[in-house]
C-alpha cells in the first residue's frame, strides 16, 4: 500500500499544529492586525529580500484568484500553460474573482509556456482595441504543473515578454518550496529578481493545515487585493490561525526541510520507476510529482493492490505520482516492487 | 483590563485544537471526501433531526455567501434588517458571490426586520416585473445583529411571509449556539420547523478556529452550492481539519457549554451595568451581546484603562460590549467597578 | 381617449427618423469612427461649454450603468433616492454592470435625496474599512423620478458633499430636457458647475427613437468606460444611426422645443386637474410628469374610459401622469372632463 | 475606390428606413407590448415552422450573449472555434453575461471546429467535477468567421455530440441569411432539425441599422433570457422600433434578396480574383466573405488606391474582403483592375 494520489492528502507537520494550539490562547485583535501576523510578514519580507505585501488566505484557490483579480480587469487576459491549476482544477475561479477576465492557455513541454506561442497568442488576442481582450497577465507555476522546474533565467525570458506587452507576471507557487529546494537559486531570485509581480506562495501542499500567503513585489500594485479578499470571504476573523501555521512553517526553515524530504522521496521513486519497462516517465520529476505512463490494466491493477494515485486526463495513459514530507521508503519499496510484478 | 470588543478576539477552545492535532497524521481523501466529514454530517442531521445537506467553510462570509447564492439568481432581492451582519460587515460579498442580486435592508426593534415594512418592501420592489429585482430570499440572523433573539414563533412569521411571497427564508446563524441556550426550544425548532431553508451555522465566534457549517434542510435545494463554494475558493483540500473543529464542537455537546458559558458572563455583566448611571442599555442582552449607550468621553476613559470594546456607527453614542467563552468574572468586576466611577 | 401613461409610448420625432433616413445611404467606418459621431461630439462639447467624452448608446438603463461602472468599483456603494430610475426599474442592472456595487436608498421630498440622511447613510455604510462598503457615488436624476427639478443650487449641494467625501456625482439625465426647459439655467450649469461629474443625456423620451449621450465631464475619468460599453454589447456597429439621432435632436434646438411642448402640456393638464376634487397632485409637475392621488374605483373608471395611465407602487393610491412631444389639447382636455365627471 | 471592409460598413436598406417612419406615429405600448412585436414573433415562429420565444436585441453581441448567458451557468463552458466571434471580437462580453463562465477554442478547417478536437477538450476540460467547468454549450457560427457555410448534415454531428454531452448548440447567425441562400436547405433545416436549440439570427449586417433575433427553439429554455436582457440594458422602452426593422426585413422576402445580392458580389470578386497571381484564397467563399492571402506590400498598394478592406490577425498575410447589398459592380471591377496590376 502507498499514496501518491497527492501531497494534499497528508495531514499537517506536527510542528504547524502546536502552533496553532500556542497561538490559541488570549485575546489578540481580528482580521490580522495581531503580532503574530506582522512577525510573518517581516519574515517573509526578509526572506524575499524586499519590500512586499502579504495577504495570508486558506486556499491556493483563494490565493491565485485574489492575486489575479489585483492585477487583471474584467476586460483583461490572462495567459497560462493549458496544464495550470489555474486552467484546470480551480472551476471557473479565475473568472469569478476577476469579474470575467478571459484565460487564454498554451502548449509547451513540461507545462512551461512555450515563448514563441504565448507570444503570438497575447497578439493575436489583443489585436483589435475595444473588441478584444486586453492581454494583462502572463501566469506561471512553479513546480509547473507537470512538476517541472523553473530557473531565474527561463522565469526571466516570461517577466520580458511581460514588460515588453505592458502586462504583469503572476507565478502560481503551490509548491514553490519543492522548486526552490530543486536548485541553487534563492526566493528572490525565482520571483522579483527574475520579473515575477505578485507570488501565490503555498504552504497547505508541504505541511501546512490552510495556509498560503499571497504576496506583491510591488505594495502599490496590491492596494485592492484587500478588497478583493475580504469580498470573497477570505479574510479571517482569527487572523492569528493563520498566521501561526506561517510562523511554524518559516521557522528554522521547516518549509525548506519538509520539501526537501518530499524531493528526495521522489528522487527515490524515480529511480525504483526507471527499472521497470511498465512504465515510462512523461513529465516531471523536478520536485515532487512524476507523470507516468502505464497501460489502464497495469494502473487498475495497482490501484487494486492498495496503491493510490490519480489519471491525468490529458496525458494520454497518463498518471501522476505525488510524494510528500509523509511519503515513507516502505511506500516507494512496495509500490516499485509491485510494479515490477506487472 | 477586559475584552468585550467581540467574540472573534478570543483564540480556540483547546478541544478544537486538540481534535485538529488528532486529524493531523495519515492520508485521507481531500476535498471533503473523508470519513470525519461523513461523520459530521451525520451528528449535523441528527442534531437537526432531519436528512440535510452539510457544507463546511471556514469564514460566516463565505457560508453566508454560498448559501445566499445558491438561493437567489442574479435577479433576486435579497430582504435583511438594516442591521444584519450581509448588510454592513462583509463588504460587497453578497452581491459578488449571487453575481449582482440586490440587498434591501428594513428597519424593526432589536434588529429584527418589522413584518409590515418588510412585506412592503418586497412587494414595492418586486412590483414592475422584468424591471424590478425578483424578490427571493428573507434573511434574518439569530442572535440578531443587536444581540437579540428569535423564538420558534416569530420566526415561523417570517417563514409564512416568504411561503406566500414564493422566497426563500435564510438565517444567519453566527451566533446560532448563544440564540439556541438562550431558550427552550431546539435547533430544529429554530429553523426548518419554522420555515427556515437554510442555515449558516456557526462555530468560529464559539470557540472553533475557522469553521461554519452550511445547512440545507431541503437537499434539492443544494444542487449548486457545491459549485458556488468551489469557484469561490472556499473548498479546502485538506478538508479533514474543518470537519475536526465540528467533530470537537458538536462532541459531549462543548457547543452548547461554551454558549452557555458566553451567555451567563453577558448576565453578570448585565446586572453589573443595570446599576451604573453612566450607561443605558439600548439592545440586546438576549445572547451574548449587549449594546449599551454613553458618553463618547466615558467611553474614551473607559478605553484608556484597557477596556476593549467598540462604538457601533448606527447607534448613537451606541457601544457594542461581547462576552465569549474566555470572558473571565474578573474582567467583568473590573469594568463594572470602572464604569461606577466614571 | 388620452395616454399619459410614459413618454415612452410616444414615438419618434419625424426630423429623426428623416435624420436616420439620411444617414443610411453609403460606405462609413463602423463603431463610431465616422464623421456624424464626431460632429454630435463636437456639438455636444459647445452645448456643455467644456471639453467632454461623449459615449452613445441606446438605451438608458445602459448610459446610466456604463457610467456607473466607470465610477464606481465593485467594493463601492452608490447613493440615490428610493424613487430612483436605478433604483426600482433597471432590474439589477447596476449591479451587474459594476460587478457587484451596492446600491444604497434614502428618502426625501420630490425624489430629492435628502441630504442629511445621505450623508448619514454614507458615513454608517462605510464606517468600518474593509468589512464596507467604499462610498463612491452620489446620483441624482433631473427631473427626479418624482417629476421634480433641481436647480443650479440644489445640485450644487450634493456636489460639494460629494467632493467632501471623495466621491462622484452622477446625474441621470433621462428627462434633462425637461428639467432644462423648466428653468433658466444652461446645461452646463445644472452638470459640471454644479459639480456633476458624468451625466446620462437621454434624448428617447423626448423625440428619439432610442439614443442616449453618456457624457464624461472629466475625460479623464473616462478612460473604462468604452470597455464597459463594449463589454455590454452596447457598441453599434452601425453607429451612424445613434449620432443621426442626435444630431437631428440637437439641430435647431429640436430638444428644447420638444421638451417645451411637453412640459406646456403638462402646464394645462395640471391646471384642469387643480379644479377637480376627485384627484389631488402629490408630486411632480416641474416638467412633463405629475404624480396624483385618486381613489382605485376613479383610476378604474378613468382606465375604463380610454385614458392611459399608471399606478406608482410607492405612493399610496398614487398615480402617475406623464405628458409628452405629442400629447395634444384635445387628450387633456377629454381627461379632465371625464374627471369632474367623476 | 471599393469598400470590402465589413458589411457593418454599409447603410441600412430603405424599406428598412421607411418601416422605421411607418411606425414612429401614434402610441403603442413600450417593452415588446405592442402588435407590431407580435408580429414579427409570428412571422418568425413561421419561418422557423415551430413554437419559439423570439427577444429582438440592437446588437448581435448582445443577441450572442444574452442567449449564451440564458444556456450557461457561471460554472459553465462554452466551446467555440478559435476563430469564432464570441471569442475574437466581443471583449469579455460571453464571461461578463455568463457572469463568468469559460470560453474554450479549437482548430478546424473553415472555422468549423473540428470534432474530434472539440469532443476531447469537453472531456478534458470537464473531467474533474466540481473541480473543473461543466461542459454547458457548444457554439457554432454559421457563415463560419472564415465566410464558411455548415450545411444540415454538418451542423446535426454537432448537435448529436451537445446531446451525448446533456450540452446545448448555440448558433451565432450574424450572417444566417447569406448561409441559407448559399444552399437548398431552410432555416428549419439548419438549426432545430438539426439540433440548435438557440439562434442568434442577425439583421445588421444585411441591412438593418441595428437589429439581431434571439430565437429559442424550445420556450421552456427561454424563462431567464428577458431578466438577462433587461439586466444588461438590452430591453428598448420603445421597442416598436426592432420589430420595425424585422417587420420590414421579413416582409416579401427582402433579407433574402439581400443575403443573395451580397452573396452574388462575392461570387464574382472570387472570379475576379481568381485570375489574379498576386492573391490566393484561404478560406470562405460560400457566403459573402472572402480571406486572402497576399504581401504586405500589395495590400498597402490597394489600400492606397482607395479600397478598403482589412488584415485579419490570425492568418499569415490574411486580409479580408466582405461583400454587403450595397456592393456594386464597379467596385468589383476597379478592385480587380487594381490587383492585376499588382
Amino acid at each position: 500500500m502507498s499514496n501518491f494520489g497527492s501531497d494534499n492528502g497528508a495531514g499537517a507537520h506536527p510542528k504547524i499544529v502546536e502552533a496553532l494550539m500556542a497561538a490559541s490562547t488570549g485575546s489578540v485583535p481580528a482580521y490580522g492586525n495581531d503580532e503574530l501576523t506582522l512577525r510573518v510578514e517581516h519574515q517573509l519580507a526578509e526572506l524575499f529580500e524586499r519590500e512586499i505585501t502579504v495577504l495570508l488566505m486558506a486556499t491556493g484557490t483563494a490565493a491565485n484568484c485574489v492575486g489575479l483579480a489585483t492585477l487583471c480587469s474584467p476586460f483583461g487576459g490572462i495567459y497560462a500553460h493549458s496544464e495550470a491549476h489555474i486552467v484546470n482544477d480551480e472551476s471557473t475561479a479565475p473568472e469569478f474573482f476577476t469579474n470575467g477576465a478571459r484565460q487564454f492557455s498554451v502548449g509547451g513541454v513540461s507545462a512551461k509556456p512555450d515563448l514563441d506561442e504565448l507570444k503570438r497568442v497575447i497578439e493575436v488576442s489583443g489585436a483589435r482595441g475595444v473588441h478584444s481582450v486586453q492581454p494583462s497577465v502572463i501566469a506561471l507555476s512553479n513546480l509547473t504543473e507537470l512538476g517541472g522546474r523553473f530557473s531565474n533565467d527561463e522565469i526571466l525570458a516570461y517577466g520580458d515578454l511581460a514588460k515588453s506587452k505592458d502586462m504583469k507576471l503572476f507565478m502560481d507557487g503551490a509548491r514553490f518550496a519543492n522548486a526552490l529546494v530543486g536548485g541553487g537559486e534563492t526566493p528572490a531570485d525565482l520571483t522579483w529578481r527574475a520579473g515575477v509581480d505578485v507570488l501565490s506562495f503555498g504552504a497547505t501542499k508541504n505541511g501546512a493545515m490552510a495556509a498560503e500567503a499571497l504576496i506583491f513585489f510591488n505594495p502599490e500594485e496590491a492596494k485592492l487585493a484587500e478588497f478583493h479578499r475580504k469580498r470573497a470571504g477570505h479574510l479571517w476573523s482569527k487572523h492569528r490561525f493563520l498566521a501561526a501555521q506561517f510562523d511554524a512553517y518559516l521557522h528554522d526553515n521547516l518549509w525548506l526541510e519538509l520539501a526537501r524530504t518530499a524531493n528526495e522521496k521522489m528522487l527515490s521513486l524515480r529511480q525504483g520507476i526507471d527499472s521497470c519497462e511498465a512504465v515510462s516517465v512523461l513529465a516531471g520529476g523536478d520536485g515532487n510529482e512524476l507523470f507516468v505512463a502505464m497501460s489502464p490494466e497495469h494502473a487498475e491493477t495497482l490501484l487494486e493492490l492498495g496503491h493510490l494515485f490519480y489519471a491525468w486526463p490529458s496525458l494520454t495513459q497518463g498518471y501522476r505520482l505525488v510524494t510528500s514530507f509523509t511519503t515513507t521508503d516502505a511506500e516507494i519499496d512496495e509500490f516499485c516492487a509491485d510494479l515490477k510484478r506487472l
